[in-house]
């Protein structure tokens, strides 16, 4: 068969170039390891015929693309948009692409996304979606985030009942006695669900009063407002704490407690959960829990690229942290317990 | 030659059960527009033989990726992350798959990126780098985002100089007299110097005594707080209105000023640049011009896969807006033209 003059060189024609086995480029070419002297030959060889990789050409001979979807409900939420970064830096480190795929909560988007990382025979897929339905062809290489889609797949979270539980301590610690625990959000959210069961577990450990409100998908944030209000007798408010399931909870609960003219941390201290930084890296909005977010991209990560481990673990659960953002009074706390031990001398 | 059993069905083979030429399966496999008894005899042997798509090959048969890669240093930044977003939304209803590259600021993280798009054969690029240096291929279809690479390249941005204007007519609307603009940045970052001329315009037209404040890249903010001080004179801040070239700006100034006692918006009125919201879609973080991330990232796609465009505009400006996000005010400011209204009759 003859060569037209023009045709681009192929991989091939490397490694006659070169004088090695097809191979042996395909590793160079792939940052795979190989012998120092052959892969000098092989990138002589690829200067000298100015040999284009064609990355796309070069993911159906290895069957490997080194491209991983992201699949996101967006990027405008903070948390998310923290997620997509350290995903992308982690993946980027080991070589890999992004595909960032948003769905803005669409099923019927998530299921194409699915497919289409299916068809494209990308390499895996890391998903954090709130759609109980979604169809995953067993055998995908799939991560899911917070959320476990079942226990085919690994699923990776912050310890959100140590989270919780956290949260209670602190309010006790703060010298909290009445506090309550504010959340929004469906019931198929399972790993929310822990944050509740943590914080019920620490207040019982620590005697505190706790009383739950809890409004499902679709009811109105007045009955919340309802709620506070129903708690201020004779002009005070009964609860000195309140834990709210996410940060954008606790700021949306601490803007109404303005307007009821309670103040925050001064008559009632607030946490929240997430750990959402002003501008991604500046204060954090409200006292938090904060997830470990780095942790838990790397996790994601090193379950879906290794392919040594052969027993993946159905549920990883990182360790999170306390961040003091403002809406407790850490200061008058210390300042208290140093009172304390004076007065007992 | 022998078809082996168990190997899969290829897009000939689909051609084939169909009926139909091989571009018609290409036609429907890449959604374009064909006869509707085609695609149905296409979808049915599809189906009828089990045929899996492979996007990659597909991509190297039609010379197209459908993939366009985005370039941002990060999605923590709010503004970043909102784009990420705008614009995956955007590809995506297109049919296009995004390839997220975060670099992190790093100047070889973006030109590895750049190299990376140009083997792979993405479609086209979309960047917002601050590198100078870049070196991207004559012909490649690359669109910037806020600064302009080069007159090869497309640029689309926010109107700054008219948004600069804006925040100075809004301070003047405002009732304030005596006003300061500050920035930190670099030079090189020639979209920001609009705002500074736009509001030095808006200042003069209006009457406005301006002063100055602008530090470079790694000056430390110390100096702002430093010339903060120095403006209260006789227990009372010399200037009544402040325009910071950024919400993260002002959010800092801010801070600072209420360190030194001084209130927003009661002793000083603030307006930033930007359109942060808190998580992403709440209250703005400040009162603020807003950028137009949706159209932005609408004419970003435009301007990229619009192949009839045969000469691309080098610099897109899209109108900002302005939002009152609670650190200027709105509502003094109407009662005192109410009053004025009253008072000649």
């Amino acid at each position: 068969m003859m060569k037209k003059e023009n045709q681009a060189p192929t991989m091939k024609d490397v490694a006659r170039e070169a004088g090695v086995a097809l191979g042996t480029v395909s590793k160079v070419v792939n940052d795979l390891p190989v012998g120092e002297s052959y892969r000098i030959r092989v990138e002589e060889a690829i200067r000298k015929l100015n040999y284009q990789v064609n990355t796309y050409a070069q993911s159906l001979k290895a069957d490997k693309t080194y491209t991983v979807a992201l699949l996101l409900p967006n990027t405008q939420n903070p948390y998310f948009a923290s997620l997509a970064h350290h995903i992308n830096m982690t993946l980027s480190r080991q070589k890999y692409r992004m595909l960032l795929c948003c769905t803005d909560f669409d099923p019927a988007s998530e299921q194409e996304y699915i497919n289409m990382a299916q068809r494209g025979k990308v390499d895996g897929i890391i998903g954090l979606t709130y759609n109980p339905n979604l169809v995953i062809e067993e055998g995908t290489p799939f991560v899911a985030i917070d959320r476990s889609m079942s226990p085919r797949f690994p699923c990776v979270a912050s310890d959100n009942f140590a989270g919780g539980q956290l949260a209670a301590e602190k309010l006790a610690d703060l010298g909290c006695k009445n506090v309550a625990f504010l959340r929004i959000g469906s019931s198929l959210n399972s790993e929310t669900n822990k944050r509740r069961s943590g914080f019920e577990n620490g207040c019982l450990s620590r005697g505190l009063s706790c009383e739950m409100k809890i409004l499902n998908d679709g009811e109105p944030f007045s009955l919340f407002k309802e709620f506070l209000r129903e708690h201020i007798r004779g002009g005070k408010f009964t609860f000195d704490g309140i834990f709210c399931v996410t940060d954008r909870l606790a700021w949306l609960i601490i803007k109404a407690l303005g307007k009821l003219g309670i103040h925050v941390p001064e008559d009632v201290q607030v946490i929240g959960f997430d750990g959402i930084r002003y501008f991604g890296d500046e204060d954090y909005i409200c006292s938090t829990i904060v997830q470990p977010v780095q942790e838990i991209a790397e996790m994601c990560v090193e379950l879906l690229t290794r392919e040594s481990l052969s027993t993946k673990p159905p549920l990883v659960c990182l360790p999170v942290t306390y961040a003091c953002g403002g809406t407790t009074r850490e200061h008058t706390a210390s300042l208290k317990e140093d009172a304390e031990t004076m007065e007992i001398p």
